[in-house]
């Protein structure tokens, strides 16, 4: 696929400097690429993408000889290919979300149904599971995907802003991805799908836009309409849409998750096809969730389109909870900031040490890291005491402990009495879906001791540091989310305890802890926001979340940057940023040259590199 | 103001040209700015503002100059406004809903108390008190601020994209917007108090971005820190997006209608400022709203933070609703464009011939259109026979006919039975927040009957159509979601008719038609469909909302521009379109001049002009 790319790029290139020699646009865009290849040829992995549409003599005829019916095939076209992305990229998401739902639905049933009669051979089947399920996905990626391994965001962005990275969008990463997602995140790693899903579907729509692989003869010559990378960028912009869409069913939110933290190319026109795609996805995932309601699904049924309702949670907020929420904020700049300095430090051993030994080491060490989740969330809950049940709220529709088998708060672990639930267990030794849906939910207050939450916050915060950079897929997202409701809820507890009023729900401060910590590692802003309130279905909240990711973005700023910018400078992908650091204002061309080896590529080297 | 920006500029401009007289990069800034001059001298109020940064050897020496602090002292002034323009817009937002609301409510109520004993007299009351209302109105219009008619956006958008319109951001054209549009709105006539607000919201932004205003002497010195067009540009973009957020209370809706609709300039660092200003409004607005629900605001009592909340309308629907949802969506497109296509006829009608003719004839043309609108609101419901309440349902509380002195459903006009109720009173004799209310109210099934509501919808379509361009401040979103939403309700009836399921609510079709005649007239996307889930609270419609807004647009866009566009080229502000028209691909630009006068601009005119 770069070959075909590089060809095409070398024919064109080859048109115009036969027309036009001396073209000044051409310049730039030529030494772009120039220095693309140069890279490539040095061993690194990264190349530059021309997006600019290079107006010259050779362009405007073929535009000129092309006639009205042209331009509305090839519209319609995009607009076609767009509805293939959103479909196919709804389509990965549910069977992703199935697959996901059915094997750790049936591997804890399975391990409750063992710890009946004993718990070592329960941890044992347990652990055993998970291994099995991330050792899968393990291999895949090794083996196969390479470049499915970890989120694939800051690649996109890399992409969408110019910068191709080796093998990102090719056929058999959205096979290992998808794949791969499924036994990392079955395999209960503390990680999460969603980060994967919006590389899937950029995967499908960069496919799509290639008019199939040629690698797996999937190439159709007549769907090979892109002609520029400025197309194909378009559409997988559009996948990338349509990928968060599909992940938290927040169609909206995709739009600007595009909007904000992918595209710096983006034209006015484009939001409106990416608007489309999100759409195509809303119906495609809501169609399909329907069709599960029948319990067609197996384990998976308990889906709607909105994935962690609250919105039967607090209406009103006093001043005075003002301030916790604000010290919400602080505590999700700090320790986002803190887990980006941590998987900065732990990703650059991975690279220079750990990861040069070879994919056998790769594996082991995520082996290793699997057997630990597995000790330490079947473990812990063992260690914690049994609570008493609270008195049954006939109206809230909660039982406590929760029927065997079914989803819920109020898990009864070990507990002998049968009117007991373990709380550490509710969080830890559960989907995370359903662990975040019993830590955001209303009308249970106290369910969780500080003790617990404590407990739960240091040890998932430190299995998420070590579980990134592993050779798995492995998203962001829902990690944040566990860790920051978890401390929103810990904060909760005590606005309950000291301001003893009634409507005030815990739910409500882990909502904020999660918009906090993601805010603080992810330093979004709109589109966080928008997600947020998309996947709790809480509109009221919504000036709060938008407070509190002032707090944590304006926190965290001041300690480093972004999750995504991060990890895009660690593997080396060149990303401009929006506007020039502070020191460079006075600095001159020569200062920034200092000691470094300059290239200069005279006019000689590129006629001589291309006749 | 304007002669103040003026002389800064000149000032600058001679700095820059003894310094490098020769650059490239400052013929093109100060070539436009010379236009902008040389169309001022013309007689023409359009102006050119310079948004670029100069980056020159002046520029740098002064960017050196500066030290650390000052840098920080900047930004942090910045922020302190965007702040203050929060707050400013807020409050302004407040007040000119707690009067219109206490104007309109004690009209209704003294109208009803009159009616008890006569018609003729309370017909009398209800039009002298909505001709006075829409008297002031018109009289501060045309005598004091005859920039703050009409809506203001397509003006603000012209200023965002670096037009400037004369008198579009003076203080006395923020005072004749607030107090014009209480009288407006007030008076009962076909239009809203969105649209003033967002130009309200600019024009505070844009008196703080100067320091105040210098002809009132309430402009201070040290508050006159922003240098540069851009700068100031920034803060309106704030105000602009607080106006929004201020209006619907929809503060994600802000940022996204400042970021798709007003700004071509949009720099990726303002999204977060923007959206800072947009939260502080939603919690200045939720203050007052709070401070308001212990009745201290007459009349204003009802107010939450949600303006229509149908967040217990439908769940679900199914796939053979998706064909009547189409044509909501074609009907929208279709009445959007023409609504558009009528306006441009009657504003350019009004231009050429009616309002050359003086500000009396304005102001009798004004009133004459308030009367019509007095007569058709209090005379047509009484043609209606009275209907007979329904069985009550005692979980929906929705009493009929609604007590005396309330709000809701089933208005009791003349009826003499105690349980009947006149369905066109219940949304045309009332105010516009309320018939809305009603409009999208759920269980409330065949509330209204088909000749009700296709009466209201051609007398208020043709209502909007006449008041569109009369001198008063007029915004469009209230009125297209009233008339959306009637034949919304219409397309509702005879779907609950046909298919004859329970969960299907007129509600729902009403909101979707709402949705769909803004997105047929105004051509927005995702900041409509932001704004339209933040005013109802109703998420899972979202993606319906979605597709119902992508058919209208398609269809509106087959026949005419959106209504901004159209009115602003209406008012010769020249908008630079985001891509070119087809026609121009194969076009020079000796095509283009054609037979045109063709102005050359000379070095040595420029020149001239300075020294």
């Amino acid at each position: 696929m770069l070959s075909n790319h590089l060809q095409n790029g070398m024919e064109t290139a080859k048109l115009l400097w036969s027309r036009l020699p001396n073209s000044d646009a051409e310049e730039d865009g030529e030494a772009v690429e120039e220095l693309g290849r140069y890279g490539k040829s040095d061993g690194t992995s990264v190349e530059s993408l021309d997006y600019e549409v290079i107006e010259n003599y050779a362009y405007r005829q073929e535009q000129a000889k092309r006639g009205k019916l042209y331009t509305g095939y090839s519209v319609a076209v995009k607009w076609f290919f767009a509805l293939l992305a959103g479909i196919g990229t709804g389509l990965a998401a549910v069977f992703i979300n199935i697959s996901v739902e059915n094997f750790a639905g049936w591997k804890y049933s399975l391990t409750f149904d063992i710890i009946q009669k004993s718990y070592l051979a329960g941890f044992l089947v347990y652990m055993l599971i998970n291994l099995a399920l991330v050792l899968s996905s393990a291999y895949i990626i090794t083996n196969f995907a390479p470049a499915a391994a970890g989120s694939g965001i800051p690649e996109i962005k890399g992409y969408l802003n110019g910068i191709d990275t080796h093998g990102i969008l090719l056929f058999r990463t959205l096979i290992g991805k998808i794949f791969g997602s499924i036994g990392s995140v079955g395999g209960g790693l503390a990680l999460g799908k969603e980060g994967p899903l919006v590389h899937t579907g950029a995967c499908i729509a960069s496919l799509l836009g290639q008019g199939g692989t040629t690698k797996y003869h999937l190439s159709s010559r007549w769907l090979q309409v892109f002609r520029s990378e400025r197309d194909r960028r378009d559409l997988v912009t559009c996948g990338c849409a349509a990928g968060v869409a599909a992940a938290f069913r927040a169609p909206v939110g995709g739009v600007l998750f595009a909007l904000e933290e992918v595209t710096s190319w983006w034209r006015s026109q484009l939001m409106w096809r990416v608007f489309f795609t999100s759409a195509i996805v809303a119906v495609v995932v809501r169609t399909a969730m329907g069709w599960c309601k029948s319990g067609k699904c197996g384990h998976f049924g308990s889906g709607g389109f909105i994935i962690w309702d609250i919105s039967d949670g607090q209406e009103d907020y006093s001043f005075q909870e003002l301030l916790p929420m604000a010290v919400i904020g602080v505590i999700g700049g700090l320790l986002g900031a803190l887990f980006n300095q941590l998987t900065i430090y732990i990703t650059h051993w991975r690279r220079n040490y750990l990861h040069k030994k070879g994919n056998r080491v790769k594996i082991i060490e995520v082996c290793i890291v699997s057997v630990i989740t597995s000790v330490i969330s079947f473990g812990l809950p063992l260690f914690r005491k049994c609570t008493s049940c609270p008195e049954a709220d006939p109206n809230s529709g909660i039982e406590c402990p929760r029927p065997p088998g079914m989803y819920g708060n109020y898990v009864n672990f070990y507990c002998s009495n049968k009117k007991e639930y373990n709380d550490l267990a509710t969080i830890f030794f559960n989907t995370q879906d359903d662990a975040i849906r019993n830590l955001f939910s209303a009308k249970t207050v106290h369910e969780f001791s500080a003790q617990s939450l404590l407990t739960f916050l240091v040890m998932f915060y430190t299995l998420a540091v070590v579980t990134f950079g592993t050779t798995v897929p492995a998203g962001q997202f829902v990690p944040g989310i566990m860790i920051g409701s978890t401390y929103g809820r810990l904060v909760g507890k005590f606005v309950v305890s000291f301001y003893e009023r009634l409507n005030i729900e815990e739910g409500t401060y882990a909502l904020l802890g999660a918009a906090s910590f993601l805010g603080g590692s992810m330093r979004m802003t709109v589109s966080l926001c928008v997600i947020m309130v998309e996947i709790t279905n809480n509109l009221k909240l919504l000036p709060l979340i938008m407070l509190v990711l002032l707090i944590s973005k304006a926190v965290g700023d001041a300690f480093n940057e972004g999750l995504y910018e991060e990890q895009a400078r660690l593997r080396g992908i060149p990303l401009l940023e929006s506007r020039p650091k502070y020191q460079m204002r006075n600095m001159t061309a020569k200062e920034a040259c200092g000691n470094q080896k300059v290239v200069v590529i005279t006019m000689l080297y590129k006629y001589n590199c291309f006749y």
